[in-house]
């Protein structure tokens, strides 16, 4: 059976129907699929619906949010298309991309793919159980506060988050529009290195300096915090057993304080920043309280009480955070932190629904106001107190453009879970090499280190 | 007698005493530059005062804003030491960088070198009319909405407004932290080429591309603007003669739309994102606007009443304005305009005082809002109604980074006026080539064309 016929069956036998908002008509994906050609030919794209698919309404899981289909592939996925990939339909997601859960969803809360009681992480939570389960093989996600990262390491996937600008945010709606990236989740790291490296690049995107560097020296020097707060003790051993191994493997593990990542975390959405949001949807928000998700809505909504000179101080708070913070790891060639603290079930969430949800960014939410750019991969498991076994993770840091430095410590570090994908999802893509190369930076002054 | 004993003279002689804040002892400025090495060494700078010298108040103008001399000198005002030039003192500015006329300053309106009853421009007032006469070589300014520029037209200098983020802001008070730029003023190309390559680059600098342009094509493609709006007669006809000269010497002059433009040089004080400068003093000024410029104190109080939504939500219409208008020139080289749409009298300007600075911005506020850099130069002069002779000049806008491309055509349509300069005043260094280079930038990958 042909790869698309498998989805379709695989969409079938699922039984997931919150994953998907929207599924493209049978024939138009068989056609599509039939002439792809490419590096992602034979792969079938998942799209967060608050990222533009021709002909699909742009809802950002608000239904009444979009006024009819959208003209035009996003940029982000244009490139994918060009590439080879075939669209297989549009993602649900938290409303607005406000959450890290997956659960704020008039659509329902997307369900963990392997421990269906647990929240599938989000927002970008359809894009990731897509994958998972094999129904796509590659998905777009949208990551302003670890929407890139905490479903990977929930759904036991690979998430890349490139540095800001360098994946063109055309046709994606805002969360934060200062802080914003398109990410790529796969079920391994060359997929999701050869997707970004497609998707990455071309009119509006961020230059690449003249020395970027591709590859990580052979001994890294990797920064980890000090201290893990807000973790059980089977979690905390779970990432140590993680830098050991690393350690093991050739690299020197430097602990710096952490304070400073945390602060910068809580301005987001504890801050003025979060004016961010409003500024994206808030005037619809304001006008159509009633259609959006409550705590969604109740966020945005407050958000626009923020002043523009208070939005103005924190940005010049959060540039001295982050000049401090680089200052601790200096010399560091990434820092590797647990992509997040645990993994909540659904139950726990509802019993506090922003508080959990706060949690679990705890390790994600200042990467992107930092201007890092991230690797999120799966690294081992742990046996919750109920018996199941969640997958856990890190994320592997970089500076702005460091993405391929970022690549390459994950990679050392990975650890791929079983696969729950089911039958015809596509295998494994062979390595393209360095993605930066593909997505627009030079070859010639670029620093291949070890 | 020593350039130094030259420059206290012609302080003496110049009866200028609101151009300078603060003046340095004389030993010291004898000593130090006694011991000055390298390619500025002879050269006397002046400082704006909005920007840290080690043992001078930065009060920006505003007496009781500043607690005491600042501790260390600013980042610029570093570099440009350790390339050999010496302090003179600290100069006058339009209170908080608020303002392009110069007049807006307790310790009174700086008048014009050459018509002492015209306005100086500003805000970077002191430092230019400092070096118009003199008294400096080089001068300090900062640039948000044409403070580098329009003060270089009035006094017949060379501006060089580098790409943001090129030359480090730090030690700087922000006036608006998202589009301030530090600027060099020189009475000749070369000297001002030779000190922003000192200034520029360093820590926290903003990275050079691996594609940066050292040199404009042999034919530059040049955009000008279709109509010149807001400009009497015989300085639309100044301009005109400008661009010919320019054509005749081999360069194609393409007329494009302006209100993109426009429009976006209104968002800057008419819009929102005026929120940036009550984020940048705003507590200081609420809490003395007896202490503060009514202008000025009236504009910051106000601008602490924007949303951060709508801020956010007009940043988000620059960036739209910014893309639909560098699409107007895309193709081009570099976009020249008028530096200022005519140069206003005190009078003139202390009857409408904020209308006649806004008039002033026309052709300067759009730059920085869309990441522009720029080189304004002297172009010839205007015979004013009065009878008295205006100096006039273009500024040549290149997009981020083209700054020595931008250079390339200033140089090409620059044509400076007899100096007012006092006796004693530097002679113009040699060309130090594109000074990018000294300032960072790859020489591998640079393309020079023509």
């Amino acid at each position: 059976m042909s790869r698309v016929g498998d989805a379709f069956a695989a969409l079938e036998v699922a039984q997931r129907p919150e994953v998907f908002l929207f599924v493209r008509d049978r024939e138009v994906v068989e056609a599509e699929a039939a002439s792809a050609q490419g590096p992602l030919a034979g792969l079938l794209l998942a799209v967060k619906n608050n990222v533009d698919v021709a002909g699909t309404p742009t809802t950002a899981a608000c239904p009444t949010f979009a006024d009819g289909p959208a003209d035009a592939d996003a940029q982000a996925v244009a490139r994918l298309r060009a590439a080879g990939a075939t669209v297989l339909g549009s993602t649900n997601l938290d409303q607005f991309a406000t959450g890290l859960v997956g659960q704020r969803s008039p659509h329902g809360g997307v369900r963990d793919a392997r421990r269906p009681s647990y929240v599938s992480g989000g927002s970008s939570s359809g894009s990731a159980v897509s994958v998972a389960l094999g129904l796509a093989d590659v998905a777009i996600g949208t990551d302003t506060a670890g929407s890139g990262r905490v479903p990977a390491m929930f759904q036991g996937l690979v998430g890349i988050k490139p540095t800001l600008g360098v994946a063109a945010v055309e046709g994606v709606l805002p969360a934060c529009r200062s802080w914003d990236a398109v990410t790529i989740f796969a079920r391994d790291l060359d997929t999701a290195a050869t997707a970004m490296g497609a998707m990455a690049g071309g009119p509006g995107t961020r230059a690449w300096p003249s020395d970027v560097r591709l590859a990580a020296p052979t001994r890294p020097r990797v920064a980890v915090p000090e201290t893990l707060v807000r973790m059980e003790p089977a979690w905390v051993a779970a990432f140590d057993d993680a830098i050991a191994r690393l350690e093991a493997g050739g690299a020197d593990v430097v602990k710096v304080p952490f304070q400073d990542f945390l602060d910068a975390a809580l301005l987001l959405y504890d801050g003025a920043l979060v004016a961010e949001r409003h500024g994206a949807v808030g005037d619809f928000v304001d006008a159509h309280l009633d259609d959006c998700d409550p705590t969604v809505g109740g966020i945005v909504s407050r958000a626009g009480e923020v002043s523009g000179s208070a939005y103005v101080r924190d940005t010049a708070r959060l540039e001295e955070l982050r000049a401090r913070a680089m200052g601790l790891v200096e010399g560091c060639d990434v820092l590797v932190v647990p992509t997040a603290p645990g993994h909540p079930t659904q139950a726990a969430l509802a019993a506090a629904p922003v508080a959990v949800n706060s949690w679990v960014g705890t390790y994600t939410n200042f990467a992107n106001l930092f201007d890092l750019c991230g690797v999120a991969v799966p690294t081992g498991t742990v046996v919750e107190e109920d018996g199941s076994v969640a997958q856990t993770g890190v994320t592997v840091l970089g500076r702005a453009f460091e993405d391929a430095v970022a690549l390459d410590v994950a990679r050392r570090m990975a650890v791929l879970p079983p696969s729950v994908a089911l039958p015809g999802a596509a295998p494994a893509l062979p390595d393209p090499g360095p993605w930066p190369l593909l997505a627009g930076a030079e070859a010639t002054r670029l620093l291949v280190v070890g």
